[in-house]
């Protein structure tokens, strides 16, 4: 199985295309764009939904359902949202054997609708603040897609808030950002750098966007996640109006975040090795895989006996799955659940038995520091815990390091021009869209973010060498 | 608010809609047919996918993903499905732009999609049985719509099977229907009647169709749930098949089982009553309900500190909520949350606070019964829990009485005739689709199933005096 991964080095995105159809997480589906999420990948989803949504709750949101079909009229509301989503959109003309009066659009996104909505709910002061989350499937129509990364339909959470105040709108926009941030480092154990969208980036139709942005295995960036404060731009485009508390008629301020199966992806590509997947215990659909090992029918059964006293010491504790399938050889399994990223593998053999231990097999390390026995009895299921965390934390250590190890400070244009062909290039920018539409032009990095961790002071533009305030982090991204 | 809900006895129509608009259920879309689930409708039916899910995953199912987007071939593949679903179908013809070279439809139901997947997975009897369930979106052309009970679009989960031999997937069928069952009566504590659907009222595509039915309180029924044994229809039109265990080429056998966003509908017209919504604890979004009652600041903080103490004593045992807004009185606030169906409410008052105890005020009950004191302490957790297990307990025995109540056996026509305007009627029936069509022309009635629980014997058609062999349940339905 192993072996029929192509090596990073050799392609990368062979390899990630390789492990996404090997490790069984999709499959490519009969329409162009599309794929099929398959169990394996979908209960990745599932984790990372869970992960997401308990943070939203635990931040006073709440989830509710949107139609798939807006009219087209409501799209072309908001003059750049028109512009950022026409070309995307997939349009339903026929309905019940009828041509339609209005064509429909399968949403690309729910500002439109869902701020319809709003400027039917919201009325007074009292209303607000609104604070609403959507999980959903989108559709916009991609020329060049991959799976998990950019399809023409993807699923995703749309959160839609509606505010009295700029500044409680701005909080907002801050806190999910946050929020995005807590659940990459903690739960995908990706390292990920907070920071506000160039405006020529930006989301069509925001005042500004906000995005969190992560290192893959090939130096490229990856947009993670993004939290836009939309001003009151949808608010005016869809009348959404409120009593204030001095009775004056006001329009709401708002904003719209989202993470989507491209958070699949993001785990793929941060820790996936030549092996195949490496999935973080908090987000991998089995966290533990015993694998027993045996030649004959009563070693079988001495086997399984102490394979099930562990299973049900770890039930409930942790995602466990046992391999028991008679067709396949141990070391065969060894190597599918490694390609499978199973973050931790329990080995129990004869001799194990005997003598009253199993082997615990790490993912995340390499040759013998891989392995150790861990006698049977009540401190496995310790040993099995930490070793997870252990993991856990290793991942995110072991990504942090790889990213810093990838990011540069270049000083002048030439070396600057280096750096984003190797990893992520911190670098001063004077703000002018002229210089990042050549940057990009000179070298197809673009503008990720500007941090919103900043060292204080100024200097000069890496390119125009104008007086710059802030330095913007460049790369090549996906 | 309780007073501006038409009474059932009035317009049961208007009942409907009223209780779901102001128990803030849902709100009509700009879309014709189209509803928008808000956040009070969509925790009821995340409680609902709950339980389902629950259920699916302890049969051995798995989740997975499958696209929106279906090439309109694919439907035209099984001919009775595609009679079936043609006039029902949305169909995108745009996308990115330019005119599709084959119009793609938006699934109304994905037996097709996934059947084409199964094709390309399923090669031999290892990779039997696939047990995969998809929750979704589906699109279906309604020409008369009423939200959760007939959407163009609506939410539901399908499951959809492929197994080795016509055995395995007639046990999977009813297998499903049981966890229907179980689900409605245990969660939804609706009683409901499983049976086999009529020739002329099955699944298009499918062999035999199997439903559970439910009595609304108008006495007319809802179909709640289907499972769907698909024979090899699907296997041949897709090319299912695979080699057996004596290395011989097979077409596999096929299921497909749905419940649908219509679950809040059956809740909503099992249980409600003219104050509104009444919901059973397993279900509802808040389980628990506090008001405290005060009239000055002194009082405010007194009686604040015991509801915190009784807050944090039932805190993660069951769903509660504190209604501690400032500008609505407590009488306001009973109202408010009866008509929105709260099973069990906590009124807590400064003398209560003196006489160290609290009012539980069930939903389910009237009048007197509905109140009682129990004192502060460690008691009142147990009391709030086996409190909610008598509600839910209720409601079920409730919903069945009045189903029995309204059920009826009658020996002749005429009787038949007047018994399906006030109920359901179970009757003989000779098996043959003229006399099913000239009863529901005569009286609006449908064969809703053919129960599977039958007494023994024989009898004669209570339409033709032929003989039959099966008893149905006749009654007019949504």
């Amino acid at each position: 199985m192993a072996e029929q991964i192509t090596p990073r080095s050799e392609d990368y995105s062979r390899w990630y295309t390789d492990v996404i159809q090997k490790a069984d997480l999709a499959d490519y589906a009969p329409v162009k764009g599309c794929m099929v999420i398959k169990p394996y990948g979908f209960t990745l989803w599932e984790n990372i939904k869970e992960g997401l949504d308990t943070r939203f709750k635990a931040t006073g949101h709440v989830n509710a359902y949107f139609p798939l079909l807006i009219p087209l009229s409501f799209i072309q509301k908001e003059s750049e949202h028109v512009a950022g989503f026409s070309p995307e959109l997939a349009v339903v003309t026929h309905g019940g054997g009828k041509e339609l009066e209005e064509p429909l659009v399968v949403r690309p996104t729910s500002e439109t609708i869902i701020g319809h909505m709003y400027s039917n709910w919201i009325q007074s002061y009292r209303d607000l603040p609104v604070l609403i989350n959507q999980w959903a499937n989108v559709v916009r129509w991609e020329m060049r897609t991959r799976p998990f990364l950019r399809t023409t339909e993807f699923l995703w959470q749309e959160g839609h808030t509606a505010h009295a105040t700029a500044e409680e709108a701005r909080e907002e926009t801050m806190r999910m950002l946050d929020v995005y941030v807590d659940f990459a480092v903690d739960d995908a154990a990706i390292p990920v750098i907070p920071g506000r969208k160039s405006e020529s980036d930006k989301f069509a139709g925001a005042v500004n966007s906000y995005t969190i942005e992560a290192m893959m295995g090939d130096y490229k960036a990856l947009q993670s996640g993004t939290s836009h404060f939309l001003g009151q731009n949808f608010a005016r485009a869809f009348d959404i109006q409120f009593l204030d508390e001095n009775n004056e008629l006001q329009y709401v301020w708002t904003t719209s975040w989202g993470v989507s199966t491209r958070m699949v992806g993001a785990v793929v590509m941060t820790h996936g090795d030549d092996q195949g997947l490496i999935l973080p215990p908090k987000l991998a659909p089995h966290q533990v895989v015993i694998v027993p090992i045996w030649t004959d029918e009563e070693q079988r059964t001495r086997v399984f006996e102490v394979v099930e006293q562990v299973r049900k010491g770890l039930q409930g504790q942790v995602r466990i799955h046992v391999d028991d399938r008679d067709a396949y050889s141990p070391g065969w399994k060894f190597n599918e659940w490694e390609m499978r990223g199973v973050p931790l593998r329990i080995e129990i053999g004869p001799r194990d038995v005997e003598q009253g231990q199993v082997v615990l097999a790490r993912r995340d390390l390499e040759g013998r520091a891989r392995k150790r026995m861990v006698p049977l009895g009540d401190g496995l299921e310790e040993a099995v815990q930490s070793t997870l965390d252990e993991i856990q934390d290793n991942l995110y250590q072991q990504a942090l390091a790889f990213r810093e190890e990838h990011t540069y400070y270049p000083d002048d244009y030439e070396a600057f021009q280096e750096a984003v062909t190797k990893g992520f290039a911190y670098a001063w920018w004077c703000g002018d869209a002229e210089c990042e539409a050549q940057i990009k032009e000179d070298t197809k990095a673009t503008i990720r973010c500007i941090p919103l961790e900043q060292e204080p002071g100024t200097g000069t533009c890496i390119r125009c060498a104008g007086e710059a305030e802030e330095r913007a982090v460049f790369a090549r991204a996906y």
